[in-house]
């Protein structure tokens, strides 16, 4: 691998200096690097921070390319299931190629990690597995991707599901999904026992989509501690959206984020503006690791969503109704080094040693990039530049 | 005024047609219209809306151009107003430039309609107000400006602030504004006393910011409900924000709504993310009329708001979990005819007759419009273009 130099850079928003890439690593941060004969980009001034972390999405989803879809489904979660899964067929998705472009669209906006939960069900097998598993391959090297594999359209009450979970497993599939116990799959023993089961017997990790709220949610989260407390799984959970966690009655969350933290229970969040959703400071003071994401972009579900972790961090930001510089900053290290760290990407820092998984903001302090949004001035990938202007280097099919 | 024609837009995103403006209003909306002679503008296909209205902002506030504000202050509401009082001095802020580009801004985005609220206080006295009032005559024809004097330090804890009010109004403000009249005044009896006493003698409505959450915002739009009809004010007063009514007290915001139809009352939302605000769809549902405002743009405050009414009608939607295309098209409406309905400008709508005051676009569906966000195509004010692509067609200071 070659060695590059990058000019002009503000590292974390601070004062100008160059970065020498050797090996796909940061070798040096320093100003008026010397190294002759190494190529060099011109980093413009621009702000350099940790490379942007989508740490949940659904690459399987997005109708990217695929011109307007006009929804007319509205906010009732079973509808919205049902309709996604009539929908592939009618749109003839393809979710190889669309999660390229929902990758890619992601790497030009300075993403370098993503964990994407993908859809598996008894309609459509494991197609969205195989499409995603697929584009994995292709973008090695681009972008790494994390596959959850994901019962979309519940577990227990669509028999044949938990082989489908297993068998993805078996194929590649990173993590084990889940999704509302109760909410949706109305036997939160039977689902839970099931999803750990698998991850026990695949040696992996679990990401559960938990949009529950208040006590129900609670209940859940209990039920999902016992289990990673019994199976010895501390580290490896992870809670999607864990609304409840925002419910007013703040002993009673005081006492879930403990527990959570005892068992190194990972939260992510995309600060969805309609809900309760767990507070930013909150998680993070309680020492838990947090991550955030945009959900699926440009799909079936809702038009809000832009495969932009900038967009993201300014949402996450006024959820959080933060607005010092400083808060701002918490909010886009929740989108950087917060998401990676969920990932078990431990050393993604900009640091020198560290791998050269990097993104250039325009502005002049983090907050101003966050408030102000893209385009990312370059993102790079294990010190290649797989983004420029707010696009791909790759082009997408 | 001299006529022009419009080839190629589509009206609310409908078939394709041109529209005809004579004399400042609309004249004809048609597929290929025959007007030899006059100007044309090429519509390039986009979608013709009514201009969009920021119902709810501070155009006194803004730091635009005057480079990035870092925001050492947090979220604490009294903090932050001691601090934009002494940060005015220090930067030497110019309350007539800065409201020019903002308004200038808000123009280039599609808007043909501004309410603004305006500092009041007795370090800075009318300052303010002239400045608004200089832009206001500056961009007469351009965009529409009502100005709200607003006592932002506090009225009754602040002796004198209700003679600069009152001054304020005799120097052509066109509304009455207040602020928490428990909450930041801490007497609610006298803030509302003074305010109401000031409209009625200037024969003036009111607009009072009211942040005061679940029953004390209650207790306070009660009194605010009870000067209303006392006085005879029916159809003049507009409450800003009305945290209140996002409370889940359903039965006790049913009632309230009912009285403020009764009255009335226009509802101003701005979709704070953070924060329990007033349903769209149930404040509609229950008669009012309801505008939708940015509230300030990149001041002391916070670095999120951008003046866009494009972008404010998608943290609208978001908030709101609209989904569909329809309900997205019902947040437009608010940040468009239903603001402008609160400005009792009653006519504006996309119909021949009323005033050529339109927003020109991008997008296929007002769906996409809203999730995808600008730049505006064009905007037009009584027929002549005041923004293109996003930019004010006049020069900002």
């Amino acid at each position: 691998m070659t060695a590059l130099l990058i000019r002009d850079i503000r590292p974390m928003g601070g004062a100008p200096a160059d970065i020498l890439i050797e090996g796909g690593r940061i070798a040096r941060i320093a100003p008026a690097i010397n190294a002759p004969g190494v190529a060099v980009e011109d980093g413009g001034g621009a702000i350099a921070v940790p490379g942007l972390v989508e740490a949940h999405t659904h690459l399987d989803k997005t109708l990217m390319g695929m011109g307007w879809y006009a929804n007319a489904v509205g906010a009732d979660l079973g509808a919205m299931i049902d309709n996604e899964r009539a929908e592939r067929r009618r749109l003839n998705h393809d979710p190889h190629r669309q999660s390229m472009r929902h990758a890619l669209a992601l790497a030009g906006n300075g993403t370098t990690h993503i964990r994407s939960h993908v859809d598996v069900d008894t309609e459509a097998g494991l197609a969205a597995i195989e499409g995603v598993l697929q584009t994995r391959e292709a973008l090695r090297g681009i972008v790494e991707i994390e596959i959850v594999a994901f019962p979309q359209s519940g577990l227990m009450i669509r028999p044949g599901t938990a082989d489908l979970l297993d068998r993805a497993m078996s194929l590649g599939a990173d993590l084990v999904g889940g999704l509302d116990p109760c909410g949706i799959d109305r036997d939160p023993k039977g689902h839970l026992d099931t999803i750990f089961d698998i991850a026990e017997r695949h040696g992996r990790g679990i990401d559960i989509h938990l949009h529950e709220a208040g006590e129900l949610g609670a209940f859940s989260m209990e039920l999902i501690l016992d289990r990673t407390r019994a199976l010895g799984m501390k580290g490896q959970v992870a809670i999607s959206h864990a609304f409840c966690l925002g419910m007013p009655d703040w002993p009673r969350t005081e006492a879930l984020l403990a527990a959570l933290a005892e068992q190194d229970v990972a939260v992510l969040t995309t600060g969805a503006p309609s809900r309760e959703v767990p507070s930013v400071r909150r998680v993070l003071d309680a020492g838990l690791r947090m991550g955030a994401g945009c959900d699926g972009v440009l799909d079936t579900w809702n038009p809000w969503n832009r495969p932009d972790m900038l967009d993201r961090a300014r949402i996450l930001a006024q959820k959080n109704n933060f607005r010092s510089d400083a808060d701002v900053a918490l909010a886009l290290h929740v989108c950087s080094t917060g998401g990676a760290e969920v990932m078990g990407v431990a050393d993604h820092r900009l640091e020198e040693g560290r791998p050269a998984d990097l993104a250039l903001l325009p502005g002049t302090t983090l907050a101003e990039a966050v408030a102000t949004g893209g385009p990312v001035f370059l993102t790079l990938k294990g010190g290649q530049v797989t983004g420029r202007n707010g696009h791909p280097v790759m082009e997408a099919p």
